[in-house]
This record gives C-alpha cells, structure tokens and sequence, in this order.
C-alpha cells in the first residue's frame, strides 16, 4: 500500500507539500498539483480523500435526488442535471444522480443516515413534497431547483413564472392579439401537483387580465390527439382566439395537424407558441414555433450554487442567514409561428 | 457527535446490529435495518460510510465521466445516464455524473488519484479515445458505454450495429424498395472520430450489399437547411432512391420540408425512417416517422452492471476474468413514414 511519503518521492517534493495539495489545506502551485495528482494516480494511492471528509466529517458530495420521471425525461431535465453537475464540479464538489426508489424518503435516509452526501439537491419538486418535510427535520443541508407551495426558509432556484408570463402575453399583445389561448399541462400533472402547471397557468390569467386581453384556459390536452380535438373544440367555444400558448410539445404536434387539416396556417391564421420548451425542440418544427425557453442548465447551475454557499456559511454573510431564493424568467425565442391576428370572417 | 451505540440505543437493538446492517457485513432484516437507519439520520450519526470506505479502500462510487456536449445532450444521453443510476442504485453503489473539463486527463487524476470513485464509467467514446489509454495505463476498473476502435480486453456496452442495419435494410427491402440512401452525420462528427457515425454506415452498406439493394451515402447535411438541399442533390443523382433514412433529426425536418416543397408525401413518395433517434423524437414528426431506437437506458443499465461486476470479482466466474462485451441492437419502431416504392415515372 503505497504511503504519503512514496507519492512524495515520486513527486520530488516534500511530504507536507503532497498533504497541503490532496487536503487542499493550502496552496500549491499548479504544476506541482498535478505531478502530485499523477505521482498518486500511478502509486494507487487513495485513501487521502476519505480521510479526509473522516476528520472534517465532509465528502464534497452532493446528491441530485429526483423520482423516475413519468414518460421520461425531457432536455429540460437534463440540462438541470448537467448545470448542477457542471457548477458542483468547478466550486470542487461532486454530484451523485440519485433515482429515487418507489420510496424517496427510503433513498434519502440511506443517502444522508450514512454519511455519504454534505447536501442534497431536489428536483421535480412537488407543491406538497414529503422529502422537503423530511430533510427539514432530519436537519440536512438542501435547494431545490423548482419549489413547494410555500417554500418558506428553503433555498431554491426556480423559474420566474410572473415575468414569463408577462413577456409571452407582452409578445402575443404586442402583435395586436386581442384573446389568447393555453393549454396547459393535462389534469393527471396537476392531480400530481405540478408546480410548473399550476404557476404558469395563473400567471399567465393574470398577465393576460393586466394587458387587457382576453384569455381563455379550459382545455388540457395531454396527447398529440388530444391537442387536435381540443384545439377544434376551443375555436366552436371561442371562435375570437387568435393566439395559443402550448405547455406540451406533443400536443403542439395535434394543434398543427388540427390547423392544417381546416386548411389554415401558422401564423397566417394562428399564432401558435410553446412554453417551457428548450428552443431545440421548438426548432424541429415547421414553421419554427416560437418558444418561452426556460433557463434549464442555470436552474441547474444556481441551485447547485445555493447549497454549496449554505454548506460553507456564505449564505450567512450574504443574507442574513435568511433563505436565498432566486427566480429566473424563461427567454422568449422567437420563431416562425408568430404574426398579427388573423383577420376574422364572421 | 453520535455514536454506534447511540443509534443502537434510539433503534432499540445490538451495536452489532448497527454495524452489520449499516455496513453490509451480514443480512438484517429489512424493517430493522430501516430503523436502524432512521434512527441513524435523525441522530446525524454519519461516519460509517467513509470509515467503512477506508478499511476497504472502496467506496461504491462510479464516476459517469462525460466530455461538454456539442450542441447539448439529447433524449439518449439523459438515458443512459439514468440507466446506469438506476442500475448502480439497485445493485447497492452510487453514480457521480461528471463532466469532464477542458483536459478529460486532469479530471480523471482527480477523480481517481483522490480515492473517491471505485470505478469509472465512461460515455462518448471516441474510437481513438485518451481516456481509455489512461485508465488502462494506471490499473483503474472501467467500462465503456460505447467502444473504441479496438476495444480489446476492456469491458463495454454498445449498440449492436450490424444487427440494426440489417433490421433496418430488412424493413425497407421487405417493403420493395430497391435503393436505399442513407444521410449520416455531419463529417464534422466523423472529423471527430464519432463510432456511431462510422460503423452505422459502415453496416448499413454491408446490409444492403447482402440484401442486394442499392445502397448511396454520399451525402452528410448537418441541419434542417442542408438537409433540404441534400435531398434535392440525392434526388438529381440518383432519381431511383425510394427509402431514405436519417442519423438526424433535424436534417429529417429539412427532408420533409423538401419533400412537400415538391409536392411529394411520405410514404407515398419517400420512404423515410431515422436511425438512433427515440420513439419520442419520432412521433414529433407528422407523419410519424419509422425509427431505429436505441436502446439507451439498457446500454447505461449494461455498462454499470459490467464494472460493478468487475469490481466484484464477478466477471472472473462469468467470462474467465477476459473482457464482457455486449451489443444490444436497435429496435425498429415503424411509424407512419413507411410503406411501398413510390411507381417510378420517368
């Protein structure tokens, strides 16, 4: 088993020296950081890391925990994924993908009871969500990327749905809409309590109310066939929509169908539009849809940032101790498939 | 700070059943063990892992090393990365997903040299690939998702090429189509050395060779637009191609773009199916298209079970120590986009 000192040797510097640059108790030139990384790599020697989170009772290792995702994951999930990792990875700390079991609070006892994880990052938080109320008792460093009804003194990083919404209802108003549309996400996700669905629906009623517009949100289609019928039914019911906000990109699919198979054309007759799709999805349509392209790897990015500034006390110097909480609008990305309303033949 | 026979006490059992159940030394039973580890996390007792880490120079963590994404990860990425989670969770060992830096070398040393991973798994393997030189070179247990060139005795699990490709002639022959075009990446992937790119056309021409079809691939767009411009080029060349698959999804929504610029329908006019893109991108399309799916979430399930069977001694039993290779074909998923030859008119 190969010792301090033999990595030292092969290093040619002194002993304390590989110490301060595998403990990081202080530093050392990079050059030297890495001869002694590649002089450690090459002897085997390992157990530097875990004697170390032994004595100061920390791991650097932070753990993404999220439920298995109903229908898969989108690139929005990823790109919180490889934001957090990427943020984690350049403040020098680790990011575990952690998939909850059928149980979550069973995966978190077991990834916190054991010492394993300094923090843990939630994702897919629901408005009510038990591994909230766990972590806060069990008194485990946590952010959420995302947030619960009241998130109260919980850090989070989260989509600014009020500005969203502004600036989706800004667009369509700006191009002369006088009655928008939206589909939200179908029941089963608010029977879930979908956070997302739920926020951006009520923004969106009230941007629209405050720009004066009309707006109208009885349909929830979740399938591409879905989207069609609703989309049909949504004109017999209120034939003076011009503009239709989309929060499901496969139902997008059906209203597209929909709209060409009653011989109309986006934006010619509608201006049809997604919310919270990356602007890649958005793309692979035709035309091109415009997009409210929400801020995925950031959300990543900033949560994984908030835990790790509350693991090392930054936050209290930053906010009092207090929660820091930050809310980022989607961008809006602007495709093809915006134009003035549709001149209506009664 | 909480000792073993603190949450012994608060459990209501022996130390040694504390040790056993949180080290993993004998069977507890289950309902124990999960009181075992309640009361373990709500008493912060949190050392065992790492001081369990340090008698046995193991940790049961595996390192997802992946490099930056050109242009973002997709659908199969996210897959393989929950995939390989989901496994390495189920069989008792945790995933760090981490991105690589600049230099894939330097973060290799510091994820191995510091003692943190027991074993690394690595993700978009070049076919002449560094990293797999460096783990080799320093004894580190790995498996590839993916392959090299001349993968040799190194463990992997990739898609099964020769088996897609001659699905995917099979498909298109059976349908009495006499020419087959294939667009594949972009020559920057190929500059690149992207194995996928290489051996899909590689097999996809030996699969047509054997069925006795023709068989162009002479063109490789790299987006909607180019893809457009291909199709028409493939059309003035060869007038004979009636199948045309696709290696991406974009370049597919600039072949049907064309296709109804010149009044043609698929199927009707153009067979066109993708290759390696998911059913879920596929059924985007109007209409759907037919797609070779690959078969990501098990290919990441695969190549966690192949290294954590390797640090477990297992793979000596199963395969007499040598490498463990498994290829896993494409499932051909037939969507809307297929059907017979166009009638031909000159």
């Amino acid at each position: 088993m190969p010792s301090l000192r033999d990595v030292a040797e092969r290093a040619q510097v002194a002993v304390s020296t590989v110490s301060a640059a595998l403990n990081g108790t202080r530093p050392v030139a990079a050059a030297t950081k890495l001869r002694i990384e590649q002089a450690a790599a090459e002897l085997g020697y390992r157990p530097n890391l875990l004697a170390r989170g032994l004595q100061s009772k920390r791991t650097r290792i932070l753990a993404l925990l999220y439920p298995a995702p109903r229908g898969g994951f989108g690139l929005t999930e990823m790109q919180f994924a490889t934001g957090a990792a990427e943020e984690a990875r350049e403040l020098g700390y680790h990011l575990l993908l952690s998939p909850e079991n059928a149980d979550p609070i069973e995966e978190l006892r077991h990834l916190t009871g054991l010492g394993l994880v300094d923090g843990v990052l939630l994702m897919e938080v629901r408005l009510d969500d038990e591994r909230v109320d766990f972590l806060t008792r069990a008194g485990v460093a946590f952010s959420m990327i995302g947030r619960t009804r009241e998130p109260g003194p919980i850090d989070y990083a989260d989509i600014d749905f009020a500005v969203t919404a502004r600036d989706a209802v800004a667009h369509v108003a700006g191009l002369g809409h006088r009655k928008l549309a939206f589909f939200n996400h179908s029941t089963d996700a608010y029977a879930a309590q979908y956070g997302p669905a739920i926020r951006a629906g009520a923004e969106l009623a009230g941007a629209a109310a405050l720009a004066g517009i009309g707006y109208v949100d009885d349909f929830r289609p979740g399938s591409a066939e879905e989207g069609g019928r609703a989309f049909e039914a949504l004109l017999s019911a209120h034939p003076d929509v011009t503009a239709l906000a989309v929060m499901d990109d496969h139902v997008a699919v059906g209203v597209l169908a929909a709209v060409a198979a009653r011989g109309w054309r986006v934006p010619r007759d509608l201006t049809l539009m997604l919310v919270l799709s990356s602007s890649r999805v958005a793309e692979m349509f035709r035309p091109r849809l415009t997009t409210m392209e929400p801020p995925s790897a950031e959300l990543g990015r900033l949560g994984a940032r908030l835990l790790i500034d509350r693991l090392e006390g930054r936050a209290r110097s930053l906010g009092e101790g207090g929660p820091r909480q930050r809310l980022v609008p989607c961008r809006l990305v602007i495709g093809d498939s915006s134009g003035p309303p549709r001149r209506q033949v009664p």
